[in-house]
C-alpha cells in the first residue's frame, strides 16, 4: 500500500538532495549528515567537538527536532551560527528532507562557512533514507541502546561513512559487550571507521575530529 | 508536498484499526501497543513483565523489527507464543501498521489468549501515529536519553496511556535530572501514570503490572 507512494517522495527528494550538493559545494561547504536514536548524545557530541575544531575549519549547524529548540539554546553556546528547525510545522516529519535543508540553509551566510553540519531527527529508521545534500553521514550509537542496534537497524549503519559509539562511560555500569555492537556495525559495514567516545567526559572526540577534518581535506584537494 | 500522501495512509490504518479493534473483543483479547526509542529497554522489560504476571493472564507477543528475530529468540524464554514482524519485508517500514497487525493475528491461536502485547519498532516519532487496533498504548523512555525527550516527541506522550521511565539503575552515573523527566512527561500528558523502572534489575514492575491488569479487568467489566 505505502510503498509506492514512498518511492516516489524518494525519487523527489533524491533530485532535490544533489542540487543541494551541488549548491554547497560552489559555496566551498564540506557537508556532514549526523543521525542518531532519540538521547544517543549528538548535541553533547557537537557542542564538543565543535569548540575543539581547528581554527582554519568555520562550522555552522543545522539542527532538527519535531519540537523544541532545546538543541539550538545548547549549540548557540559554541558560537557556531545554528539554525533550528521543527518538523512540527511539515507534519511532524520523522527525518530532514533535502527540501527542509534548503529552507534552513537560506538563513545562513555562508560566506564564511566550510563546514556544515546537519543534525538530524532523532531516529535510526527514516533518516537513513533521506539524503539531504551531505558529502558524508555519520550514525552517533550509544552503548547504553544495546549491541544489537546495527544489526536490527542495518540500513543506518550501511549508508554511514563514520559511526560514534558514544557514552563508552557506561560501560562498567552495563550488562553490555561493548566489542561485540563494534564488530555488529562492521558486519554490516566492514572497514567502517568507528570512534568510542565518551561526549561527557570528553573522550576519543579527537580521533573523530581528525576523520571530519581529513574528509574536508580531500574534498577540498579533490575540487 | 508529504502531507496529503500522509493524511491518506493514516486514514486508510485508521479504519484497519478499528476492524482489528473490533475483532480482537470480539476474541476477548486486550491488546496493548508499547512503544519507544531504539534500545529503551522493551523486550528486557517485557521479558520480566510476562513472567510475573498473574496465572489467569495468558500472554502472546507480536514483536516488530526492521530486521533480525534476537527480540523473538528473547521473549521465547517467558513460555508466551510470539510472532516476530520483520518489516523489512514491508519496504523497511519504521512503525507497525494495521494491516501488519492483522496478518500476524492470523498466526497466533487467540483461543486460549486474553492479553495481546505489541512491541513496536523502536522509535518515538512514526508508531504514534498509526494505531493498530490497541485498547491502550504505553511508552517507555530509558532515563538515559534525557530528561527533555517528552518534550521534543510529544505525540508520543501525548497518545499513550501509561509510560515507563527505565534504566533507573543507571541515574547515579548520569548527568541527568529524573524528576524532570517525569514533570516533562506530565506536561506533554497530564495525569498519565509513569512508573519508574529498572526491567534489567527487576525494580518497579509490579505498579506496571497492577496497572495493566486493572484496564484488562475494566474492560472485561465494560464488555
Amino acid at each position: 500500500m505505502e510503498i509506492p507512494v514512498v518511492r516516489k517522495v524518494l525519487d523527489v527528494n533524491d533530485q532535490m538532495a544533489q542540487e543541494n550538493k551541488d549548491y554547497f559545494t560552489e559555496q566551498g561547504v564540506y557537508v556532514f549528515n549526523l543521525m542518531s536514536s532519540p538521547g544517543a548524545g549528538k548535541t553533547t557530541l557537537l557542542t564538543k567537538v565543535l569548540q575543539k575544531l581547528p581554527p582554519e575549519i568555520k562550522a555552522a549547524v543545522i539542527v532538527g527536532d519535531v519540537c523544541t529548540t532545546n538543541d539550538a539554546d545548547r549549540l548557540s553556546v559554541t558560537g557556531a551560527p545554528v539554525v533550528q528547525i521543527t518538523t512540527d510545522d511539515f507534519g511532524g516529519d520523522c527525518h530532514l528532507a533535502a527540501h527542509v535543508i534548503r529552507k534552513a540553509a537560506k538563513e545562513l551566510d555562508l560566506t564564511d562557512i566550510n563546514l556544515l553540519i546537519v543534525e538530524n531527527i532523532g531516529n535510526l529508521v527514516c533518516p537513513a533514507e533521506f539524503d539531504v545534500g551531505e558529502d558524508s553521514k555519520g550514525v552517533v550509537l550509544s552503548i547504553t541502546e544495546g549491541e544489537d542496534k546495527p544489526l536490527k537497524y542495518p540500513l543506518m549503519f550501511r549508508v554511514c561513512d563514520v559511526a560514534i559509539l558514544n557514552k563508552m562511560d557506561l560501560v562498567p555500569y552495563l550488562e553490555i559487550d561493548a566489542p561485540l555492537a563494534v564488530k555488529n556495525m562492521l558486519t554490516v559495514h566492514p572497514e567502517m571507521p568507528v570512534f568510542e567516545t565518551s561526549a561527557t567526559k570528553e573522550t576519543g572526540l579527537d580521533g573523530f575530529i581528525d576523520w571530519l577534518t581529513t574528509q574536508m581535506e580531500n574534498k577540498r584537494k579533490a575540487g
